[in-house]
């Protein structure tokens, strides 16, 4: 990027507001983005509104400042703007500004709501409900949303409040030992920051501050392939001991997946999770419906081209991944990255065992927390699964599943059943809405209803987890026993 | 029907007011309908309301103009209404035709509720909502209305969502082809309009909007039997090369089913589909009392001769058909027809068995929306009651079902499990609301659901869907194993 | 009751106003009951409310004249109440009869409340509507009311929806004939009316009403032992051909019973249900919660003496039942009926072979319309019982049941079954807030509808019910398959 | 405890309010706590509160008199308060005691809520009703509260309403004796009081009450480890012939468990129920939440060094609590005892073989009313395990449980499946809104209730009580068949 650039004036910019030139500025910074307005992961219509304005406010909300610099190259920079024009703001932006604004934690106490003290948050479920109170509507769409119906991501949760415990009373519970080895990294507690996009809508520190939090506490963090800082902040914001993993998405772009693994292993990456039960967006209604709002007030206003369709901020953010991903490509991900690959987003027994076939080194059981396919069958269910029908991948894998996990209990019920950790999604960004310190309460309420199971179903160490201590029976005759359906047979069309 | 009409005046037709003696006014035609009260459809009540009055408004809420001359003589026409004479309609009739312009769409803002742009719309309960909100009551009430206590609906659509997925992953998904052949016709997606009756009540262009929204979208309408135009009118709406198929309601009077059959073999209809489940019509609680309401009025009024038990649109338009109606009339449609014939509204393996051993091209699995009789199995369940009892009928013919569908997922389900393709009744009326257009985008978020659901199940070509992508567990159990009780003998009474 | 009484005065009659001398006025007469305080089945606390009083408005709520005079000799006549002193009655009192007079049906749009036109219900659901909205609070709680926290009250109608309909389609169905012989005498339908208390609570009318609605309508009532008229005035209402059973709580006080069994004989009665479940009173809530209000106001009031305990109407009326009734008393009730026996009450396999080893001609599986004992199986689960444990029953008694049938579709599930009928108890009750003519319509609204289930799953005629109409799936888990518990041995309490 | 001591005025107090130096006055006496700050089982910062102050009212609210000066040596005891001297409290201490008053019952008529004369409560959740109306919401938090999500403490009653009943009619119940012999000592019921903590929070009598309701009853009472009165004032509040079981919590602190066990022995106590569900506390949110405001308002306030994790009554409670118990401590506790050991909360047929070998009297299925784990299984559901995997126990000891019974017929269904009584917790509590009158009110509804079940049943004798009267078809899928997890095999993780 060149550093000697000339001043440009605000009507300079207003000259290039159109499709085929198209510039923004961003911190005062210029730039060209006619070619990458196909190229934009969120899709160019969102560019487009800003095309010959600030788009400062907009921009800030989803990505760190790192990554336009590092996607654009030093020809797309045109200049300086002009430091002493005044920016006059277009109404709806100042709103959009308002509305970040409130996100971010500085003022906790808009239209009557107060945001609780942290120390009196006790549960995920305290997160989540000020989350909901204290996100913009975009960003609680965005995190909270699911597939179509919701019948999964309901499921995902209540699946876990259908399996009972069976504790063991007597034992000496002194001390309770919750450490366990993930891909032979060192966690304080069986469980995980899953990957989940774009935590800046939540809190200006975003992924850092996760990273921050999982240092204090001991535990590892997953990062999302859609993270709003690049990679290198992240890990840069936590300790040099500190073990992280990467969440992939294989770019339609192959090129740029080598480049962002060759990254990872420079970074001392531990391990990547291939994602791969999202290669097409799901269909998140209540995000798309924020997203449809945006259109209507797009094609009332002056900007043109936008997509008539719509399509929500996940859909938008899906473009780029590339839907010809096929077991084939395992091989040349673990070549390309020489890490240790998990495969993430498993729902049968049938792909577990192929994923086992390819040499991967962990497989995640997950629907994408209800996100992707509506009515797919929770994670839990498909680890009954894999017992069923190929228990002998516990032995040759490691097992870990995520969605719907809210309680300690939830999480010694995996383990009890053979997982090796779990993930945990939205609770993080929700914790999120109070920074470090939220990520850290989080984990420590996490670890303390842990342990309180443990010690209640009389066991002390993640170990003694066995499944004994658990009654499956509520959900048992819902567990496939064979691969292909049990009793109906596969009669393909005949012309007729 | 004489061009050479004599005017008479309103003074004139007012003479005619009784049961014995009746005529009526539509579009300034005075009729002689005196003969046709025992043959109207929805029972001569009805008309004798209008008896010796201008009934246009009440005649066009639900037919179209072609249908009135095309069932009397001309022998009935009497003249023509004086045009100098100013029509003053009684108060309850202009009521009446402010609840037509209603749900015509004209207007749309109407005590506050605006009816939202259409690609705001983003599934078929969006159109539901939308529907309940701008029908008029009467209108509503036909469409949503199902029998006593809603069970079977409601079981319709929830049987859908106790079906799990069970989606593969890491499959190239980048092309996914909905297209597929029914009865020979190509779709490009695997469902059809389901015959519903009277469109106009959502829109005036009823029937023929949605044969031109079929049009556009390659997909293919059964005309309801009940239809508010006339065959012909719909036919010509769409394009010469576009597929129909024809409900079939056979009539007690055999020769109007034989002059119904003839033409539409001569407007190039595909199939016929013969409905069998609603021979008595089923007893519909809200249309009823949308009825009983009518009724009251008219004995408050001074039309004499009503009847006092009255009984809902539903049950007044299905007094003409056939209860005496049997497997035995089979060969007969289908010699009449040369048409290939479809049985709807089977419900049970017995019954599929027989109508293949009558040599039926396809059969319906149906309970007509849970409009007929409550607590009967939802179509589903008699889907995996055929692979029970009889799979070899999924060789020998087609399978349709339809009742509660409303996500692509749900006729993903039913391709999984055998079945060729789906019915969509309820939501394109719904669509309606906004003509041929809403017809359009509904289609489209069918499909979109639709390949969405495909490829995030694995799959890429609706032929390649299989039993083991869905997980049946939670209605297996209620899947009847025998024709008969599966332990139960029948012990007839003997006499004590 | 001698004629030559003398009269007395208001403040004579106001002196035996203690337990041990108390005499009250009912229509103008004055009795001595302090013999009978004791007798009374309501129990003596609700009599000495009005010792020394005016009786006549809370005694015409619940008995018919001709009680009265039955019970007592005449030698407790005491005289005539001076007509010319004006009777002032109590503040509270005069409510009383507010409230009665709102039940009966003159004025019916008390408190905004506009009874609406009868041809208007077109449902059992509609009549329970109007009776909510128009009884007393008294009259709907004891007639409403079920046992504890309602479970098998709930039950006894969801386990109807949960068994499904499998139709049988393409049958001639021109006709449909509900006509059925029970215990011999014809019935235009399945169906008759069960026993219930004290229809005058109702309408003035009661169940003479009744007797009149059935007689019009071919259908047979059995009359409740509780009923608010004399057993010969109800049979005298009807017509000289027409059927009546009689319900019999055998009476502690056995010579009672005995002079019951004869009249009944004597009157043409044609079998006598005998009430075996609810020996003792079932603890219904929302009657005692009315009954501890009346103790509340009693307490506070002048009368001294009141039990403490309250107890709804329906534990005071079953008082005088006879808790030592064993199957030893069976054929002593044959012998001294000489009629034709059913055991009402049966709510298990083992008690159905039992019944079936006294030679009973019927037996009625009941578990008193959820008022008994909370969480007894529901009436529907004990006929299936039957097929499991003892279908030769079937072979051997005609089976009735009740409790919970509101629709046509259930009485045809029943019959589908093995029941030879089902008896309808609450909502004839309900029916008589429109009095005779409220019964008729309710007969009719069950018979189009059990019609139209008939129809709608292919029969004409009740005799054709079979168990292949029905599938049961979703019961078939909770029918027992043992007289015992299936798999838990009886270990008694061993001395420890 | 020196008579002799000085007076001190309250500026002497207040020069005592450290944690390194703190003194506290409770009813005029000052006491130096500084040592016992770590010692107190509500945790030391409960007290700091009220360091260098009168802490009267915040001591009242919990403990008797008596269980101060036991707990503390005469040395902690410094003078006596000046009398002259006003005591002004401080605002908040002051709405303390108003709550506290609220609870006591001179006053029912707070908040236009006035508690309802006794008589008129018919049911345990007529007494739940009003104490959740009259309680301070602290007591209300401690006493209603249960762990997490609530899944158990729902469980818990909700399984006794999935039992049915199975009636047998025609038997002889005029007599019905529901007495049973419990551990050898006569109750007039197959019932007694569970051990619940802290009853002085719902009435100043507090478990001296209960004692002489169970005295008036015939019932026995368990006194709960925590009660609010020493364990003599109870036993003395009773009649000399009462029996009276003694729940014990183990204490870290061993010789307080020896002293308190021989102190059991010389009351004449008949039986220690060792609670092993409990030894680390449950996440019980509603109480914690209460902690946590109170946290909140000791953090704003002047008062230092408090725990900012809070952590409710509960939590603070346990906290003496020996986490090292284990079954080789039964022996060390029935040898200092020399009584017969019951042991309670037993949850999995594995321990109640243990529990037996180790020569325990009896068991007591328990899940600490669901205040534990949750999500852990309902007793009703392991006494059903018991019979599958370990019938003999029944032979060998007597088998109790609690939670969730609410009704008469829910202990009719225990003991039908085997058990020799149940225990009544939060009921109980709830009495005491009324005091010793309200624990008599209650006892009574629960044996009047339990008769009639029984007589409704066909039984006349507890001991009458077999498994064939009950039908657990709903709960069987659930039962556990075998000690372990039936179907999957543990894997331990092998090191990868």
């Amino acid at each position: 990027m060149s550093p000697e650039a000339c001043t440009l004036s605000f009507k300079d910019l207003e000259k290039h507001s159109s499709a085929d030139d198209c510039w923004i500025a961003v911190h005062s910074k210029i730039y060209d983005v006619t070619d990458f307005l196909d190229l934009h992961p969120g899709g160019g219509g969102i560019i487009l509104r800003y095309a010959g304005k600030d788009a400062t406010a907009a921009y800030d909300e989803i990505h760190a400042q790192g990554i336009l610099e590092e996607t654009l190259s030093s020809d797309n920079f045109k200049g300086l703007l002009d430091q002493s024009e005044v920016v006059i703001l277009p109404e709806e932006q100042k709103k959009d500004i308002d509305k970040i604004e409130k996100t971010r934690g500085q003022s906790t106490s808009t239209e009557n709501y107060t945001k609780p003290d942290l120390f009196k948050l006790i549960s995920t479920h305290d997160f989540e409900d000020v989350a909901e109170k204290t996100l913009t509507t975009k960003a609680w769409a965005f995190y909270s949303s699911a597939a179509t119906d919701l019948v999964t991501h309901h499921a995902n949760s209540n699946f876990y409040r259908r399996i009972m415990l069976r504790p063991r009373v007597m034992r000496n519970v002194t001390d309770a030992n919750t450490q366990r080895s993930i891909l032979g990294c060192t966690s304080t507690a069986p469980f995980f920051v899953a990957p989940a996009a774009m935590a800046r809508l939540a809190h200006p520190d975003g992924e850092c501050a996760i990273a921050r939090g999982c240092a204090s506490e001991g535990l590892i963090q997953c990062i999302s392939n859609n993270a709003s800082y690049p990679l290198a902040s992240i890990v840069e914001s936590g300790t040099s001991t500190q073990a992280f993993f990467l969440q992939l998405y294989v770019n339609a772009d192959r090129p740029k997946t080598t480049q962002l693994l060759h990254k990872a292993r420079s970074l001392g990456i531990k391990a990547i999770f291939v994602t791969v039960d999202a290669h097409v967006p799901g269909k998140r209604e209540a995000d798309e419906r924020i997203a449809s709002e945006n259109v209507a007030s797009a094609i009332s206003g002056s900007v043109a081209g936008n997509d008539k369709k719509g399509g929500g901020m996940g859909r938008l953010m899906g473009q780029y991944v590339d839907k010809t991903l096929s077991w084939e490509d395992i091989p040349w991900i673990q070549e390309t990255s020489r890490l240790p690959i998990v495969v993430k987003g498993i729902q049968s027994a049938a792909d577990a065992k192929t994923a086992v076939s390819y040499g991967v080194k962990g497989i995640m059981l997950s629907n994408h927390g209800g996100r992707a396919l509506d009515t797919s069958q929770p994670a839990i269910l498909t680890l009954l699964e894999l017992h069923r029908i190929c228990p002998e991948v516990f032995d040759k894998v490691e097992v870990y599943l995520d969605g719907g996990i809210t309680r300690g209990s939830d999480i010694l019920k995996a383990l009890c059943l053979g997982a090796t950790a779990v993930g945990i999604g939205r609770p993080y960004l929700y914790s999120l809405c109070y920074g470090q310190e939220g990520v850290e309460h989080l984990s420590q309420i996490l670890k303390d209803e842990l342990e309180t199971s443990m010690r209640l179903a009389g066991i002390t160490n993640v170990d003694q987890s066995h499944p004994g201590l658990v009654n499956t029976s509520d959900l048992d005759y819902l567990v496939p026993n064979v691969e292909e359906h049990p009793w109906i047979k596969w009669r393909p069309k005949a012309k007729m």
